[in-house]
C-alpha cells in the first residue's frame, strides 16, 4: 500500500464508523440491513476522501466534514441500490446486490432511506455544528443539485442502450450526469466546509468534473479487463447488459463487418455464453479501444490535476493530485 | 361541491401550477415527463391542503407556504410511484401508473427526481425569503422524518402481506409510517412556516396523525367498495394484492372456516377471478369488516378534532376541523 492508498484506508475507517454509527438498526430490521449491506461491504470511498483533503486544503480540521463526507458516500450507495436493480446485476463489491439478497421492493426502498439518511446526517451536523450551519443551505443545494444530474444520467444511460451508433458526445454527457456529478459535488462540498471562495469553489468542481469523467472512463476500462476478484462483479457484464461504455463505443465505430458481428451478438444479450464474450473482449482489445479509453482518461486526469494546482500550495492540494494519478493507474 | 372542497380545490390549483413551474422539462424529456405523470394527474391534494391551511390558521399569509405544500405534494408522488413498482399496480389516479407507461426503470428514477426536487423547492423557496430561511432546518429534518417513517411503513406493509394472522396493532404501526407519517409532516411543515409555538407544532402533529390514520382506513374501505371510476384503480386490488388493510384483517378474524377459504382464496392471488373477488368482498361486507373500519377511522377523526381544538380559534381551524369530517365521509 502506498502514502496515498493509506491515507484513503484512513478516511475510509473513519467515515465507515460515522456511517455505520448512523445507520444503526431499527426496526424493521429487514429494511436496516438492507440498507447497510453495501456500506459494509466496502468500497473504494473516493467521494468522501475528496471531500475530506479539499476541506483540509482549506485549513479545517476533519471533524467538521466527516458527517458531510458520509452523507455523500450514502448518496453513492443509494444510487449503486438502485441502479443495481436497474441493471439487474447480481453482485457488488464482491457480495450479493442488494434486490437480489431483500428483493426488489425492500431494495428500493432500502435506497430511498438511504437517499434521505443523507440529509438527515447534513441537517442534524449542522444543528450540533454553527460552523456548519451557516453554509447547510448552500451544501444541501450542491448535493441535490448532483442528484438531478445523477437521475438525469441514469435515464440517459437507459437511452444509450438503445443506440445503435452511440457517439463519444453522448456518452459523455452521460457520465457527466452519472459519476461526475457526484464527484463534483463531493469536492464542492468539501471546498464550501473549508470556507473556499467562489473562485475555489470552482476550481474544486472543475477539478472533480475532470477526476470524474477520468474515473469512469477506466472503470470502462476494468469492466472488460480487470481481475473478477479485485472488481467485485463479472467481467464483461457491461457488454451483456449492453452498456455503451467507451471502449464498447469506441469498438463499434472502428469494428469491421465481421467484428462488429462478434461484438453485436453479445451486446445486450444476458444469454451470450462466456466464450462469446471471451472473444468480444478480445476483439474490443485488439481494436485498440482499451488503449483509447485509457488515454482518453489520462487526458481527463491531467485537466483535473491543472485546474487544482489554482487552488492554494498544501500538502492536501498534493494529495488531490495524485488522486488524479490514482484514478486512472488503479486495477480495481 | 361544498365549501370545503372548493377551498380544497382553489389550494389544488396554485399548488399544481407551482408544481409544474417547478418540474419544467429539461433533458433527458423521458424522465421529466415521468416524473410530471402522476402530477398531471391531479389527486385530492390533501396535503398540501393541510400544509396551507395550517399556515394560515396561525396567520401567516399562503405565498410563503406555497413552495413547501408543493414540496410535500411531490414526496407523496414519489412515493406513489415507487409503491406502484412495488405492487406492481396499473393504474393510479385513473391513468396508467408511470412504470406501466415508461418501465421500472425510469420510474424508479422519476420517483427518485421527485424526491430530490422536494427538497429544492424548499431550499429555493428558503433563499428566496428570509422568512423561511430561519425555519428552513426544522423544516427540512421534520420532512426528512416522516420520509424514513414512510419507508419503514412500507417494508412492514411488505413483511405483514406474508402474515399469517395479522393483528390491528402491525396494521396501525403500519400505517402510521406509511400514511400518518407524511400527514404529520403537512401540517408541522404548516405549523412550522406559521410561526407556530412547541406546543402548537404537537397539536398539528398530533391532529395530523390521527387524520392519517382515519384517512388511511376509510382508504382501506373504499378499496373495497367504491366506484371504480371515482377510485382511479381496480376495486379489490388490495385483495389481489395480499395487503392485510383494516377490512380485510377484521374478516380474516371474525370468519368461519368456510368464509376463511373464499378469503385465502383471492388475498395474493393476483390470477383471481372477477368473481371470486367479488365474492370475497360480499363475505368481507357480511362480516361487517367495511362498517367496523368505518367507524374506527371516525374515532380517529374524532380524535384529531379534539387535537386541532386547542390551537388558537380561527376561520382555518374549522377548516381544519372539517377535513376530519371530510376524510371520513369522501366516497373517493
Amino acid at each position: 500500500m502506498n502514502l496515498l492508498e493509506s491515507k484513503m484506508d484512513a478516511v475510509s475507517k473513519s467515515v465507515n464508523e460515522y456511517m455505520l454509527s448512523y445507520l444503526r438498526e431499527r426496526e424493521p430490521r429487514r429494511l436496516y440491513e438492507a440498507a447497510t449491506h453495501l456500506v459494509k461491504a466496502g468500497g473504494k470511498r473516493i467521494r468522501p476522501f475528496l471531500t475530506i483533503t479539499m476541506c483540509k486544503a482549506f485549513r479545517k480540521e476533519e471533524k467538521y466534514v466527516i458527517p458531510v463526507a458520509a452523507a455523500l458516500e450514502i448518496i453513492h450507495t443509494f444510487s449503486l441500490i438502485h441502479d443495481d436493480i436497474i441493471d439487474r446485476d447480481k453482485t457488488r463489491r464482491g457480495v450479493q446486490a442488494v434486490h437480489r439478497k431483500w428483493g426488489t421492493p425492500t431494495a428500493m426502498v432500502a435506497g430511498d432511506l438511504l437517499h434521505t439518511k443523507a440529509y438527515q446526517i447534513i441537517l442534524d451536523a449542522a444543528v450540533a455544528e454553527r460552523e456548519l450551519e451557516k453554509v447547510t443551505l448552500n451544501l444541501l443545494s450542491a448535493v441535490n443539485e448532483s442528484i438531478i444530474r445523477v437521475c438525469e444520467g441514469q435515464v440517459l444511460d437507459e437511452e444509450l442502450e438503445k443506440e445503435k451508433n452511440p457517439s463519444e458526445d453522448q456518452y459523455l454527457k452521460m457520465i457527466e450526469g452519472k459519476t461526475a456529478a457526484l464527484f463534483e459535488a463531493a469536492a464542492v462540498a468539501g471546498a464550501i466546509v473549508g470556507g473556499a471562495n467562489g473562485f475555489q469553489i470552482e476550481a474544486a468542481r472543475n477539478y472533480a468534473h475532470e477526476l470524474g469523467i477520468a474515473f469512469q472512463m477506466l472503470d470502462d476500462s476494468l469492466g472488460l479487463t480487470a481481475d473478477e476478484k479485485e472488481l467485485g462483479k463479472p467481467v464483461g457484464s457491461d457488454l451483456r447488459e449492453g452498456k455503451r461504455t467507451l471502449p464498447i463505443i469506441h469498438a463499434l465505430a472502428t469494428a469491421d463487418a465481421k467484428q462488429k458481428v462478434i461484438l453485436q451478438h453479445v451486446l445486450g444479450n444476458r444469454k451470450a455464453s462466456e466464450l462469446k464474450v471471451r472473444t468480444a473482449i478480445n476483439t474490443i482489445q485488439r481494436l485498440g479501444s482499451i488503449g483509447y479509453t485509457t488515454r482518453k482518461a489520462e487526458e481527463h486526469a491531467r485537466k483535473a490535476q491543472e485546474h487544482i494546482a489554482s487552488i492554494p500550495s498544501s500538502a492536501e492540494r498534493d494529495t488531490l493530485e495524485q488522486m488524479a494519478e490514482f484514478v486512472v493507474r488503479r486495477r480495481y
